[in-house]
């Protein structure tokens, strides 16, 4: 089983680098894991057609590996005036002590984000990209038929034994499972938020019993003991986020990084739907502890997004950590400021 | 350190089996897995003096084996008559339903709550039990003192690496580390309920890098996959309450043993405060959905718990599952219907 994924992904190393959103995966970054013997993967999430196409051929023109990339598979939702003049009303003190004036927002509508999306997924053919895995969601089975059929290998995410059948069900290669322990996004798509929160000590034995696709386990995992805990409760491979996040290559903001690698964060990851009206981990910061009062009353995910992203970008400029998002794990203490190739190396050696 | 830990609770293997109060944990079953090799514990949390000492000549005349107790640290509380009044008045329909009056409750104040620990750690002294853990917070520095001298070995339970940090400065021998994924009470005592929702994948490496004590995972660990798991990330043995709470010997109501064997509750466990005022994990029923929204009105434990106290014995009486706490851990479709022998072995053999 093992051998069939790593052939499969044609991958040395049972290590995946997880597909982070949002400018944390360079090509850079993609190409130093893929070389290493791991799987790069790009997180295409928030790109428009051309972006990731521009992404997959700078990643191209660095490795001969293979590598990966991970798209949002997009969930209707609707543009409600009223429910967002009052997120409005609620982000404009953030603005205020940044001293921004905030731009005025656009909001691309459910059927322009699948668009996209759509267009995506034909890049993702056309260029060849032999690894795409999906968040938010099982796409369409003309999606998945068209990528299987080009060979383009196909991963779904699931947080709870259920969403990984249905993944399975749809004809999906594999499956990451994201424990509760995972920072960023959660990937929930049938579950709520609360019921998808199971750790990986549960998730993957209940899982592995009842999937017959190769299981890939996320969250939580910094070293070589959380890497073969996973295979011992019967993951076939690892994908980790925050390991990589601090990683020389990363793009993730220096402060950003300095924040996980502070260590003393231990205690204080915690979900918010603040930042992008979909739940996420992250470091607590004031944004998060200031919304937590409105965050049931936000509009959905990606409107949400669109609202904090003069917040999160002023933020970016002002050196303020207390406004960005803060995505992480629940194991920060173990980052390290590496190459992500000697964190691969330190992933898979025996001492 | 694994023999360190072994040699002291003089075990064979690395299996405790965890200290259910309320009845599960019988004097058969802690025999049955302290005569298999591991160790069995007595969950006295709920027991007065008498009773305590009671179960421990029960065990002591039943095996020659190591065993151990736990006993809950009492946290001041208050008896404050107008939240009593609400939840009394929430608590009223469901006494109705199943055609019970409701007895007069009595409540014990902190200060008789208080005399009774520490009645019980005389007794624990007196009748020589090798192994006594905690929860719910660390004992006086004189309970652990005489405990010490007595010979008694001493483990506290914690949900992160500060409290796991603050049990080893207390002088205590060992320590429970409490993952996100366990059934039953949290036993947070300085974090957060929210901030103690760890997954082990994440809380065992984080801590046994940063403490000297050994290390007994507990949570969502079902059969041998979890076992050895939680020894990759560096955990010495494992704690598991679940996969004994099905075995033939416990005290679980069947009804309580049936929910669990059902297997079909995988995304249906969730966190409530309804049954006792202290968030604990069981399979989602009827009260507890109906408590949920005056949930953060109620009384704090154990006030609660002697309140719902008539509700739990008449749901028993009248086989009525949905008003009863059937706690459970995040991997009940591991559960098996066996003797606590056959999940010892199943739980160290090697195939």
């Amino acid at each position: 089983m093992a051998n069939r994924l790593f052939e499969a992904l044609s991958i040395t190393h049972p290590i995946i680098q997880a597909p982070m959103a949002g400018g944390i995966t360079t090509a850079e970054l993609v190409i130093a894991v893929s070389e290493a013997g791991g799987l790069g993967m790009i997180g295409a999430g928030y790109l428009n057609a051309e972006s990731t196409r521009n992404q997959i051929q700078e990643v191209k023109a660095g490795t001969d590996k293979s590598f990966g990339i991970n798209l949002f598979v997009p969930n209707p939702y609707k543009e409600e005036e009223d429910v967002i003049h009052r997120a409005q009303v609620s982000l404009q003190p953030f603005l205020e002590k940044l001293g921004s004036s905030g731009a005025e927002s656009e909001f691309l509508s459910y059927e322009q984000t699948l668009g996209i999306f759509l267009e995506q997924v034909k890049v993702v053919i056309q260029e060849k990209v032999p690894v795409c895995s999906f968040t938010f969601g099982i796409p369409s089975s003309d999606v998945i038929h068209f990528l299987k059929q080009a060979g383009v290998y196909t991963i779904g995410t699931a947080t709870t034994l259920a969403e990984a059948q249905a993944i399975e069900a749809a004809g999906m290669d594999a499956v990451v499972l994201q424990g509760s322990e995972a920072g960023g996004h959660r990937g929930n798509f049938l579950a709520e938020v609360e019921q998808s929160m199971i750790g990986l000590m549960a998730l993957i034995p209940q899982t592995v019993d009842k999937v017959n696709i190769p299981v890939i386990a996320a969250g939580g995992i910094m070293d070589r003991r959380g890497v073969k805990a996973a295979r011992c409760l019967g993951a076939q491979a690892a994908q980790l986020g925050t390991a990589f996040l601090t990683c020389k290559e990363s793009g993730a903001n220096p402060l950003h990084k300095q924040a996980i690698l502070e260590g003393q964060q231990v205690d204080k990851t915690t979900l918010t739907k603040a930042f992008s009206g979909k739940a996420a981990r992250g470091i607590e910061n004031d944004f998060i502890r200031e919304m937590r009062e409105v965050e049931t009353e936000l509009p959905d995910f990606p409107i949400q997004n669109t609202l904090t992203k003069p917040i999160r970008s002023a933020a970016a400029q002002n050196n303020d950590r207390n406004m960005m998002s803060l995505w992480c794990g629940q194991n920060p203490n173990l980052a390290e400021p590496i190459t992500a190739k000697e964190l691969v190396h330190k992933l898979v050696d025996e001492e």
